[in-house]
């Protein structure tokens, strides 16, 4: 088990789906950073469900209850708890599940690895609901970044082969303000509307759609990042593959640059207002794992819900035999736009991380005059 | 910087280009296992250069010399240290390259962050060269995992457009064989012949072209790897983004999973010789970031080289103003064919590191039991 | 902040004082291990304080509530969440305490390391309230390893100059559980007396003392543990430093080994029942940082309580003044005798970590077959 | 095997005493840095051997030959190599050592780690001649703290009950550099007499002495480390430990706390100049785990040599019988003196690891400003 990560601020994740709680511990945040309950509560929203008929009717509070690490608004400096109580944990219906693993889920791999002891009820540490500490954690994140001009953004830019217009070179706060400010979250609503359409003939016909969310952090500094393994790409990988369904990630251009020719996926250097940016960004604003100033842009790869409600082929692990599986109770069709969130939640996480890493030149040479 | 990683085999890669040498330790090894030098060679001559047409005209040994670490030919429990000395390092050219940062590569970024600093005559710790460690490592492992039963091919998949025959659901290690033993790394043989007319045509325009990667791992045992941050995508990911030019990654089906339904995309499981199955592998062979016992397939994109010999726009660092660069020298109009071993080395490190994970049920009650 | 720890075995200790709750999440606990939450909760009454005239009359339940991990009564797995709720929360005495930093205690380093925002209330996250979750986590620990035969046990062997009986060559399960058993932790009971004496005579005078602990596990394999940075003295150092009030770590014959010639501090090797075993055991049953077989012996210096009723010397941080001091309410003259079950969770901790550790030589071909 | 440490400031140290070179591995060192080669060389020469009747005749070079890293002098961002060449390497009374495991090595435990396959001619990776990379790595760090008024100095303070005078509370750096420059590293030179004579007995007697080492660390901003265990006594501890043959390290008063009151052993704040300072320093100059601006201060146990010429008692691993064993050859009847720099460089590895620790209020909100 690893449910945690990050080298500087680390996170450590716990709880499944039918115990207590869930929850998160962040250690390594900087002091005396104010958090907004309210600004947090609103983002923790985005990813809820319940909106309307692309998701399903279950209704989760997700309200964190903070056991450490605020005090009077702000972080102290020690370990952050955050715990989400699990509420309704029935769960009529799982004695068929435990023995027959649903395809496309973590049921059988989960029951291999842990010998049968891991409480997979409502999919246990792998449900989505695990997501909301994510967001927690990643809330708080955002909103220390953005005291510091470092803004992210998502928007859902496929579904079901239907696509959004992807961001400009150059994001503006404003522009990842009203996408999150919409129940679908897309730049062109026309595109959102036929995507949502996607979703619900999916769920009509007791089948799922997955998606691609585009992800863009602007306002970070030249020269964040380090080569090789510890890269931006790198960090970011490891957070993104951490959140559930998500099986591709790629940067700037991503898989499409194997299409260009250098001549067009390299970004020409200029001068603008006594800075050097580049007029293009097909590297994504990371060139050598490390950041140029231009924005960090990545695309995620988001898998269809493997859970649906249409019959499925599967096993009996107890009896050896194969089986139909239908799996019961309501399900969202598609994930990925509730997704946006978690990826920015993600991406906030590992960018934190990488500003707080140390300094490349230099050193400060008294720690504490810069403290106090 | 941070060129090390790993959890249980921990890889640290030093040296740059026009160094004294260039280098890997690796600490973790099993002790006791036997290398044949003479197979780790012949995995290094895949990278190598200067072979054809394609590749660059210099020419380098790159053969390791091992410091520590084996002992009659087998690990001995000691870190190894293999160093590969640098021979021909004139840097003539650099001069001008020093104030130009070249589009697309880490010129500007490196300077930026070390202040100017680092060394970075021939690309200094970003160089391509530095694969070569990497494969030395890689090659280590491949043998340890193929001594047990675990094989890792991988094939250039996609160059400029050109397509080659993705792997079959259930690939053999004699056709990870048969397509390494190939001066150009494909299935199809025909596609090959097109994908290098592809790099040709680059080459005379003064350019150049990327590549997709397809890799598989077979006979890897179902329930490695965990949930969240340290599953295999994540662990994959996180060593597959340290090879310079990967610009992307995606497991299984991937980004192409975004597009299909549910019902499409989720792996049936069947009962096959005693042993359950899927019979499809969009999953990639992991579903909650554990093996499913399915081969482990994943596809790496790989950027067009940003050495070329075309005029590019630049800028001066110290005088502020913009200039038109070209990059003399010859230069390799594509890196994707010989990043095929590079992909399987970092693969292996990472699976490697997998398996050396400490086991989810049970403890071994006395170690020595197992050791002796 | 760094309040995780452990390689295999991840702990992740949050909490301060006067927040909402103190805890631990633990993550890497092989899967379905039962737990006895009554022989947990036995280890948890040897640290908690009100027992009688040696320590305060406080009274705190720190009794654990499982938010996750634990499914019928076993390890599922999935990280393991402790909570320990905080009831008494009242700060009268905190205001004169914010401005004048208590000799001996955290409040002047961290009030400059978080420039103030740190909660610092009953001593915030330095309390030794936070050895609570230690134990917790640690009396799982000691579970796991009990099934085992691994044995861990500690008695106080020195307070004011007065001292117990070291253990003997071969302390046997049974001597650890007798000094369990017993309120004040020591082997010779007169020698605990004279203890208690030297402790109710620093209270009579408004002062503390100090002590010394020693450890033993026993059970252990030879061959746990690596040379330079990961030996079994570096891990257990790393932890047991972690236990506020500890100044001091020696393995075996410690300082006192520098006073012996090598004819003496070398233990000879012997054949006993097949074994090789070691006449004496100045090793501490470490040779260059990996276990003999022979029990792994330590010894911790405790320092006096900080918190003394005696007027003491101080600062006001805000006027720039000298000032004295006088704490108020009741505090443990000593808190030696309550740290040795803590020293036992620790070492169990790092001792659990350690067998978890990849294998040195071979590597099993399959994890399933051991895991089914 | 996990011979690398350093979560900002990353070492892997590699190589066996009977292998082609050892040499270390640091990434992460700010770029920049002017190294001087010949006051490094002058460090080195400290911990070299041969000097005296004190040590062996064998004469060793250990010139490090920096492979990457440097760059006209000054560290250039990517991580430094240093590797040296194992000149002589005759092993011929290695044979009998094989089977016979000699009392007080680690012969025995590195035979059953890795079932013989570790190469143990010359003591093979537990050989002290693996503390000169540890030095070259530690005498560069040193460079850097000193540029920033940070001072690190050692003395040998007790040898064979022979006592050298403990530091005063806050030693200059002059007193470091005087000390330093003696063949035998005390303050006190005619306790050092005796502390040679001691050592002189002892090798007439085919015998050997250990000894402690007091080291302190001046100009350390107050606020560094964290609680729990990421302390400066953990960060510290788990490098000390590294170095064979320490069997104890204590922080301040140490063990001897254990016999104070608190009255005493509290450290009283007072105002000086205006900066917080304490009048005593049984901290050791932290409260916890974070520096309070004094001297840090430590003492560290190191044991005698285990190779001594007298006839010692030991096993026959082949044939299960026991035998007296003969250790051939000459070796030094004390290390604790040489041991002294080898002190010196990990403390400074530790704390330059812990400066560069992210900052614990606030951030650069544009790390750039800060590099150019």
């Amino acid at each position: 088990m690893a449910s945690y990560s990050g080298k500087n601020l680390h996170m450590s994740i716990f709880g499944q789906s039918h115990g207590k709680a869930i929850g998160v511990v962040l250690d390594g945040l900087p002091a005396g950073e104010a958090i907004d309950l309210e600004v947090l509560d609103a983002f923790l929203e985005r990813r809820r469900t319940g909106k309307n008929a692309l998701s399903t009717a279950r209704r989760e509070a997700d309200r964190p209850v903070f056991l450490s690490g605020l005090e009077e608004g702000r972080t102290c400096g020690f370990p952050l708890c955050a715990m989400i109580e699990n509420g309704n944990q029935h769960s009529s219906d799982y004695s068929e599940l435990k023995d027959h693993p649903r395809p496309g889920h973590a049921d059988y791999t989960a029951w291999i690895k842990w010998a049968g002891f891991a409480d997979m009820r409502g999919g246990g540490h792998f449900s989505g609901r695990l997501t909301a500490p994510l967001c927690v954690a990643g809330g708080i994140a955002l909103q220390i970044l953005e005291r510091r001009g470092i803004f992210i953004g998502a928007h859902l830019t496929e579904v079901g082969g239907e696509k959004d217009t992807p961001f400009p070179l150059r994001p503006a706060p404003d522009l990842f303000r009203a996408v999150a400010a919409r129940p679908f979250p897309v730049q062109d609503e026309e595109a959102g509307a036929r995507m949502q359409q996607k979703i619900l003939e999916a769920r009509q016909e007791g089948d799922s759609v997955g998606g691609v969310i585009e992800c863009a952090a602007i306002g970070l500094p030249a020269g964040l990042g380090s080569p090789m393994f510890e890269g931006v790409e790198n960090r970011l990988a490891a957070v993104l593959f951490g959140i559930p369904a998500v099986k591709g990630v790629e940067f700037g251009a991503g898989f499409a640059a194997a299409s260009l020719r250098g001549s067009e996926n390299n970004d020409p250097f200029v001068w603008e207002d006594g800075k050097i940016v580049t007029t293009a960004n097909h590297a994504g604003g990371i060139l050598g794992g490390i950041t140029t100033g231009m924005p960090v842009t990545f695309r995620v790869a988001i898998k269809p819900t493997p859970s649906i409600s249409r019959a499925q082929q599967t096993v009996s692990l107890a009896e050896g035999t194969e089986s139909e599986l239908k799996i019961r109770g309501r399900h969202d069709p598609c994930i990925a736009h509730r997704a946006v969130p978690v990826v920015e939640a993600a991406a906030a996480l590992a960018l934190l991380d990488l500003l707080l890493d140390p300094p490349a030149v230099g050193m400060k040479d008294n720690r504490m005059e810069e403290l106090l």
